[in-house]
């Protein structure tokens, strides 16, 4: 009661008026996580329409981010209430961006029991944490450096004298085999032997890939 | 001098060659930190048949990677011996892998000021980091959340109803904005107010862009 109590708060200083169901029905995405990751995640729905409903436990990230001109709550994730006020009955989107995969494991358990209609996208740290979401039947899980590594090593590709639309290309390839690679491991997860013969053998499945795909592996002889 | 011993040692025992420079002037590419960030550009590196010199502190993540089979030593990159015995002086690249971002930038400081010949690449945490490694003039900066939340972000489009393609284009789209936003802002980034300002003007631009991209901006219509 206190937090979903602190969010009306929160809304009436704005302006906003005070039903919430009015105001919510209209954001068919809710955002648990205002950080690096969420931030980006809201600034570009925001660049094509789309409002989130933001939530976030630290009150002075929230304090930043409105004065950068975004709108979003103070409040635990963990509390249903909290999650009930922001309107999640009604989203078309639960998107999990918060830092703390444990958080975010119980509370996709939970969204999914209660709301079982609403997508669910969840920011994880590693591949276990994939194979944990998994097992949720979570459909989009997606592991917070993953990306960001494969924009280095694309540029580590170009540095190293790749042309640019091959190096895409090359990336392309890794990032579905990876995917592809952990839903084929997810059986075995728990069995660490297997998954590193598995994953090794996957690793030459890779390189005999890129080797196949047209241009040729690069050697000694492509230094300059 | 011991850590150089430590790394020689290392190599001793996987039967390595002892000519620490037989050995390093074969690897075009030194990687600090073998964590989650690392071990994907090293991947996607080694799939392509190109083998990077890693270096990573922590002697328990060494040993996990040497049981998937990659090359790793353990060292503290803050020691310019260390660098120099993995060969810094004749790679072509220098991955600042490490989550670390204030002992990235003082190593990338150092190798700058020893190696100039070497391209650094740097993986920083956030925007003030990447105004931090500008200073530097280190060309290739990725903040480390910052490309898996536009994966993420993609999906959130494509489950709102926005086609794949259209989706892949939006995104790169608000990524090349974002770059040039912040190259753009780097003059003021010492500045709050005028930071904070600027960059409300450059979100309103994104959305001006957005609007005029041929597609429509989602509107409530949108929402089946």
């Amino acid at each position: 009661m206190l937090l979903y109590e602190r969010l009306l708060v929160i809304r009436a200083r704005r302006g906003a008026t005070p039903a919430a169901d009015a105001i919510e029905a209209q954001r068919p995405v809710v955002i648990a996580g205002f950080g690096r990751f969420g931030q980006i995640i809201v600034r570009l729905l925001h660049a094509k329409g789309v409002d989130a409903t933001v939530i976030d436990h630290d009150p002075g990230q929230i304090e930043l981010v409105r004065r950068f001109g975004y709108k979003a709550y103070y409040g635990d994730i963990s509390r249903i209430d909290l999650l009930r006020a922001a309107g999640l009955e009604r989203a078309r989107l639960f998107i999990l961006a918060i830092d703390d995969t444990a958080t975010a494991l119980a509370t996709a358990k939970r969204v999914r029991a209660e709301y079982p209609q609403v997508r669910i996208m969840a920011r994880v740290r590693n591949r276990q944490d994939v194979y944990d979401f998994m097992r949720l039947d979570v459909p989009v899980i997606v592991r917070e450096t993953f990306g960001s590594a494969l924009d280095m090593g694309e540029e580590a590709l170009k540095a190293l004298g790749i042309g640019a639309y091959r190096a895409r290309r090359i990336v392309q390839r890794f990032r579905r085999h990876d995917l592809e690679t952990i839903r084929h491991l997810y059986p075995h997860h728990q069995d660490e032997p297997t998954l590193i013969s598995k994953t090794k053998e996957a690793r030459e499945d890779l390189a005999r890939l890129m080797r196949d795909e047209g241009g040729t592996p690069l050697t000694d002889s492509d230094w300059d």
